[in-house]
Protein backbone atom coordinates (compact mmCIF):
# COMPACT_ATOMS: atom_id res chain seq x y z
CA UNK A 1 0.00 0.00 0.00
CA UNK A 2 0.82 3.31 -1.06
CA UNK A 3 2.19 6.59 1.10
CA UNK A 4 -1.22 8.61 1.69
CA UNK A 5 0.88 11.56 2.26
CA UNK A 6 3.20 11.85 -0.74
CA UNK A 7 4.19 15.00 -0.16
CA UNK A 8 6.32 14.18 2.44
CA UNK A 9 8.32 11.58 0.56
CA UNK A 10 12.20 11.15 0.88
CA UNK A 11 14.02 10.59 -1.70
CA UNK A 12 16.33 6.67 -0.73
CA UNK A 13 19.42 8.15 0.03
CA UNK A 14 18.22 10.65 2.58
CA UNK A 15 16.32 7.75 3.48
CA UNK A 16 19.41 5.51 4.21
CA UNK A 17 20.86 9.02 5.93
CA UNK A 18 18.13 8.23 8.58
CA UNK A 19 19.91 4.43 8.98
CA UNK A 20 22.91 6.11 9.43
CA UNK A 21 21.98 8.61 12.00
CA UNK A 22 19.80 6.64 13.83
CA UNK A 23 20.67 4.97 17.20
CA UNK A 24 17.82 2.96 17.80
CA UNK A 25 15.45 1.21 15.68
CA UNK A 26 12.26 -0.42 16.04
CA UNK A 27 12.32 -4.12 14.85
CA UNK A 28 8.65 -4.95 13.86
CA UNK A 29 7.97 -8.67 13.62
CA UNK A 30 4.96 -10.65 12.82
CA UNK A 31 3.53 -14.10 15.01
CA UNK A 32 -0.16 -15.63 13.91
CA UNK A 33 -1.09 -12.76 11.79
CA UNK A 34 -0.28 -10.09 15.67
CA UNK A 35 2.67 -7.55 15.18
CA UNK A 36 4.88 -6.59 17.72
CA UNK A 37 8.15 -4.18 18.13
CA UNK A 38 11.53 -4.21 19.60
CA UNK A 39 13.66 -1.58 20.22
CA UNK A 40 17.23 -2.57 19.55
CA UNK A 41 20.97 -1.08 18.01
CA UNK A 42 21.67 -1.97 15.16
CA UNK A 43 24.05 -0.84 12.22
CA UNK A 44 23.61 0.01 8.77
CA UNK A 45 25.85 -1.50 5.72
CA UNK A 46 24.91 -1.14 2.40
CA UNK A 47 22.15 -3.52 1.74
CA UNK A 48 21.42 -4.79 5.04
CA UNK A 49 20.84 -3.92 8.60
CA UNK A 50 22.74 -5.32 11.32
CA UNK A 51 21.80 -6.61 14.68
CA UNK A 52 23.28 -9.05 17.27
CA UNK A 53 21.58 -10.59 20.38
CA UNK A 54 21.68 -13.64 22.64
CA UNK A 55 21.46 -17.10 20.40
CA UNK A 56 18.18 -17.67 22.42
CA UNK A 57 14.60 -15.30 22.78
CA UNK A 58 11.66 -14.51 21.69
CA UNK A 59 13.04 -12.36 18.54
CA UNK A 60 15.49 -15.45 17.45
CA UNK A 61 12.26 -17.60 17.39
CA UNK A 62 10.12 -15.73 15.48
CA UNK A 63 12.50 -14.54 13.49
CA UNK A 64 13.10 -18.56 12.76
CA UNK A 65 9.72 -19.12 12.18
CA UNK A 66 9.30 -15.96 9.88
CA UNK A 67 11.82 -13.67 8.54
CA UNK A 68 10.03 -11.23 7.08
CA UNK A 69 9.89 -7.86 8.90
CA UNK A 70 10.11 -4.19 9.13
CA UNK A 71 12.38 -1.93 10.47
CA UNK A 72 11.69 1.35 11.46
CA UNK A 73 13.91 4.68 12.65
CA UNK A 74 12.48 8.21 13.73
CA UNK A 75 13.74 11.45 14.53
CA UNK A 76 11.12 14.13 16.76
CA UNK A 77 12.45 17.08 14.92
CA UNK A 78 9.94 19.51 17.34
CA UNK A 79 6.60 20.13 17.69
CA UNK A 80 4.47 22.70 15.77
CA UNK A 81 2.68 24.51 18.02
CA UNK A 82 -0.67 26.91 17.23
CA UNK A 83 -3.24 29.03 18.96
CA UNK A 84 -5.70 26.07 18.48
CA UNK A 85 -5.47 22.17 19.15
CA UNK A 86 -6.12 21.62 15.67
CA UNK A 87 -2.89 23.91 14.49
CA UNK A 88 -0.63 21.64 16.61
CA UNK A 89 1.56 19.06 14.32
CA UNK A 90 4.95 17.47 14.50
CA UNK A 91 8.28 18.07 12.62
CA UNK A 92 9.98 14.32 12.10
CA UNK A 93 11.86 12.12 9.87
CA UNK A 94 11.47 8.41 9.50
CA UNK A 95 12.76 5.44 7.16
CA UNK A 96 11.11 2.12 6.60
CA UNK A 97 12.57 -1.02 5.46
CA UNK A 98 10.83 -4.19 4.43
CA UNK A 99 12.99 -6.84 5.12
CA UNK A 100 14.05 -10.19 5.12
CA UNK A 101 16.37 -11.61 8.06
CA UNK A 102 18.77 -14.00 7.79
CA UNK A 103 21.31 -15.54 10.60
CA UNK A 104 24.75 -14.50 9.91
CA UNK A 105 26.81 -17.55 9.88
CA UNK A 106 29.65 -16.68 7.57
CA UNK A 107 32.67 -15.36 10.07
CA UNK A 108 33.96 -12.64 8.29
CA UNK A 109 30.72 -11.27 7.38
CA UNK A 110 29.60 -11.61 11.28
CA UNK A 111 33.01 -9.91 12.31
CA UNK A 112 32.41 -7.05 10.57
CA UNK A 113 28.92 -7.02 11.61
CA UNK A 114 30.03 -7.15 15.58
CA UNK A 115 32.84 -4.38 14.60
CA UNK A 116 30.71 -1.64 12.86
CA UNK A 117 28.35 -2.13 15.75
CA UNK A 118 30.65 -1.62 18.18
CA UNK A 119 32.07 1.23 16.23
CA UNK A 120 29.07 2.99 15.72
CA UNK A 121 28.28 3.08 19.52
CA UNK A 122 31.34 3.25 21.01
CA UNK A 123 32.49 6.29 22.74
CA UNK A 124 36.42 5.37 22.95
CA UNK A 125 38.54 2.70 21.39
CA UNK A 126 37.73 -0.34 22.62
CA UNK A 127 39.80 -4.17 21.92
CA UNK A 128 38.42 -5.86 19.09
CA UNK A 129 35.87 -8.52 19.27
CA UNK A 130 37.24 -11.95 20.19
CA UNK A 131 36.36 -15.29 19.49
CA UNK A 132 34.42 -16.00 22.39
CA UNK A 133 32.74 -13.04 21.86
CA UNK A 134 31.59 -14.24 18.35
CA UNK A 135 30.85 -17.87 19.38
CA UNK A 136 28.03 -16.56 22.64
CA UNK A 137 26.56 -13.92 20.12
CA UNK A 138 24.17 -14.54 17.40
CA UNK A 139 23.94 -11.42 14.68
CA UNK A 140 21.17 -11.06 12.47
CA UNK A 141 20.99 -9.30 9.06
CA UNK A 142 17.58 -7.78 7.33
CA UNK A 143 18.61 -7.51 4.29
CA UNK A 144 16.51 -4.93 2.35
CA UNK A 145 14.06 -5.17 0.09
CA UNK A 146 12.73 -2.01 -0.02
CA UNK A 147 13.15 1.42 1.76
CA UNK A 148 10.95 4.33 1.99
CA UNK A 149 11.21 7.48 3.75
CA UNK A 150 8.88 10.45 5.19
CA UNK A 151 10.02 14.06 6.75
CA UNK A 152 7.76 16.74 7.74
CA UNK A 153 10.37 19.93 7.62
CA UNK A 154 7.64 22.84 7.87
CA UNK B 1 5.98 -15.82 24.77
CA UNK B 2 7.33 -15.26 28.49
CA UNK B 3 10.77 -12.47 28.38
CA UNK B 4 14.19 -14.51 28.49
CA UNK B 5 15.59 -11.91 30.88
CA UNK B 6 13.54 -11.83 33.94
CA UNK B 7 15.64 -10.06 35.65
CA UNK B 8 15.20 -6.85 34.06
CA UNK B 9 11.13 -7.11 33.85
CA UNK B 10 10.04 -4.15 35.79
CA UNK B 11 5.94 -4.11 37.53
CA UNK B 12 3.01 -2.78 35.68
CA UNK B 13 3.15 0.24 37.46
CA UNK B 14 6.73 1.18 36.55
CA UNK B 15 5.74 -0.12 32.35
CA UNK B 16 2.99 2.43 32.90
CA UNK B 17 4.79 5.32 33.79
CA UNK B 18 6.87 4.96 30.74
CA UNK B 19 3.97 5.22 28.57
CA UNK B 20 3.42 8.68 30.77
CA UNK B 21 6.62 9.84 29.97
CA UNK B 22 7.00 8.90 26.25
CA UNK B 23 6.47 11.08 23.38
CA UNK B 24 6.72 9.16 20.72
CA UNK B 25 5.87 5.11 20.91
CA UNK B 26 5.78 2.76 18.26
CA UNK B 27 2.71 1.02 17.03
CA UNK B 28 3.12 -2.40 15.74
CA UNK B 29 0.35 -3.62 13.00
CA UNK B 30 0.56 -7.08 11.30
CA UNK B 31 -0.81 -8.08 7.64
CA UNK B 32 -0.80 -11.41 6.17
CA UNK B 33 1.45 -12.45 8.53
CA UNK B 34 4.31 -9.54 8.06
CA UNK B 35 4.82 -6.87 10.32
CA UNK B 36 5.23 -3.02 10.51
CA UNK B 37 5.75 -0.42 13.08
CA UNK B 38 4.78 3.19 12.46
CA UNK B 39 6.26 5.87 14.90
CA UNK B 40 3.21 7.93 16.74
CA UNK B 41 2.69 10.50 19.58
CA UNK B 42 0.04 9.55 21.60
CA UNK B 43 -1.49 10.04 25.11
CA UNK B 44 -2.21 6.86 27.66
CA UNK B 45 -5.35 7.42 29.55
CA UNK B 46 -5.88 4.75 32.27
CA UNK B 47 -7.00 1.53 30.26
CA UNK B 48 -5.82 2.85 26.61
CA UNK B 49 -3.33 4.62 24.69
CA UNK B 50 -4.93 7.08 22.46
CA UNK B 51 -3.94 8.02 18.70
CA UNK B 52 -5.25 10.09 16.71
CA UNK B 53 -4.67 10.40 12.45
CA UNK B 54 -6.48 11.26 9.14
CA UNK B 55 -9.87 9.23 8.64
CA UNK B 56 -8.16 7.35 5.95
CA UNK B 57 -4.43 5.66 5.24
CA UNK B 58 -2.84 2.33 5.74
CA UNK B 59 -2.75 2.17 9.70
CA UNK B 60 -6.36 3.13 9.50
CA UNK B 61 -7.01 0.34 6.52
CA UNK B 62 -5.09 -2.21 8.23
CA UNK B 63 -6.49 -1.74 12.01
CA UNK B 64 -10.35 -2.15 10.53
CA UNK B 65 -8.76 -5.55 9.21
CA UNK B 66 -6.86 -6.45 12.16
CA UNK B 67 -7.38 -4.59 15.12
CA UNK B 68 -4.90 -6.96 17.22
CA UNK B 69 -1.44 -4.78 17.88
CA UNK B 70 1.07 -3.88 19.74
CA UNK B 71 2.43 -0.59 21.18
CA UNK B 72 5.99 0.28 22.68
CA UNK B 73 8.11 2.93 24.36
CA UNK B 74 11.63 2.82 24.92
CA UNK B 75 14.51 5.10 26.38
CA UNK B 76 17.92 4.51 25.82
CA UNK B 77 19.49 6.02 28.96
CA UNK B 78 22.82 5.57 28.27
CA UNK B 79 25.92 2.80 27.01
CA UNK B 80 28.08 1.77 29.01
CA UNK B 81 30.84 1.31 27.65
CA UNK B 82 34.31 -1.51 28.64
CA UNK B 83 37.51 -2.15 26.95
CA UNK B 84 36.39 -5.19 25.02
CA UNK B 85 33.81 -5.00 22.37
CA UNK B 86 32.11 -7.48 24.33
CA UNK B 87 31.48 -5.67 27.69
CA UNK B 88 29.55 -3.17 25.70
CA UNK B 89 25.91 -2.64 26.40
CA UNK B 90 22.79 -0.34 26.74
CA UNK B 91 21.62 0.94 29.83
CA UNK B 92 17.35 1.35 29.02
CA UNK B 93 13.79 1.47 29.89
CA UNK B 94 10.88 0.12 27.52
CA UNK B 95 7.32 -1.10 27.83
CA UNK B 96 5.26 -3.02 25.71
CA UNK B 97 1.11 -2.90 25.14
CA UNK B 98 -0.74 -5.92 23.70
CA UNK B 99 -3.53 -4.21 23.08
CA UNK B 100 -6.89 -3.88 20.57
CA UNK B 101 -7.65 -1.31 18.41
CA UNK B 102 -10.91 0.54 18.61
CA UNK B 103 -12.13 3.31 16.83
CA UNK B 104 -13.76 5.90 18.84
CA UNK B 105 -17.03 7.07 17.98
CA UNK B 106 -18.03 8.33 21.68
CA UNK B 107 -17.89 12.30 21.26
CA UNK B 108 -17.17 13.19 24.63
CA UNK B 109 -13.94 10.18 24.67
CA UNK B 110 -12.99 11.68 21.62
CA UNK B 111 -12.73 15.05 22.86
CA UNK B 112 -10.95 13.73 25.99
CA UNK B 113 -8.45 12.48 24.22
CA UNK B 114 -7.85 14.41 21.55
CA UNK B 115 -7.62 17.39 25.10
CA UNK B 116 -5.79 14.87 26.43
CA UNK B 117 -3.06 14.53 23.47
CA UNK B 118 -2.86 18.37 22.46
CA UNK B 119 -2.15 18.95 26.49
CA UNK B 120 0.60 16.62 26.59
CA UNK B 121 2.25 17.99 23.74
CA UNK B 122 1.81 21.60 24.06
CA UNK B 123 4.07 24.14 24.96
CA UNK B 124 1.79 26.91 26.02
CA UNK B 125 -1.98 27.28 26.35
CA UNK B 126 -4.17 26.59 23.26
CA UNK B 127 -7.90 27.31 22.42
CA UNK B 128 -9.69 24.09 22.60
CA UNK B 129 -10.48 21.61 20.08
CA UNK B 130 -13.02 22.26 18.00
CA UNK B 131 -16.34 20.57 16.40
CA UNK B 132 -14.85 21.07 12.95
CA UNK B 133 -11.46 19.66 14.33
CA UNK B 134 -13.32 16.87 16.16
CA UNK B 135 -15.18 15.85 12.38
CA UNK B 136 -11.93 15.54 10.34
CA UNK B 137 -9.92 13.67 12.77
CA UNK B 138 -9.96 10.24 13.04
CA UNK B 139 -9.09 8.69 17.34
CA UNK B 140 -8.12 5.58 17.56
CA UNK B 141 -7.92 3.71 21.17
CA UNK B 142 -5.47 0.92 21.87
CA UNK B 143 -7.04 -0.88 24.82
CA UNK B 144 -4.84 -2.61 26.64
CA UNK B 145 -4.55 -6.03 27.29
CA UNK B 146 -1.32 -6.69 28.45
CA UNK B 147 1.34 -4.37 29.79
CA UNK B 148 4.97 -5.41 30.35
CA UNK B 149 8.55 -3.46 31.05
CA UNK B 150 12.10 -4.02 30.87
CA UNK B 151 14.74 -2.20 31.79
CA UNK B 152 18.37 -2.52 32.27
CA UNK B 153 19.48 0.43 34.79
CA UNK B 154 23.36 -1.48 36.11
Amino acid sequence: MDMRRLDRTVDTEEALSYLREATVGYLALAENNTAYAIPLHFVWCEQSIYIHCAPEGRKITLLRQNPHCSFVVSFLDGIKGGASACEYGAYYRSAMVDGVARFVVDAEEKLMALTALTEKHAQVPFSPVTAAGMAKTTVVAIDIVRISGKARRS
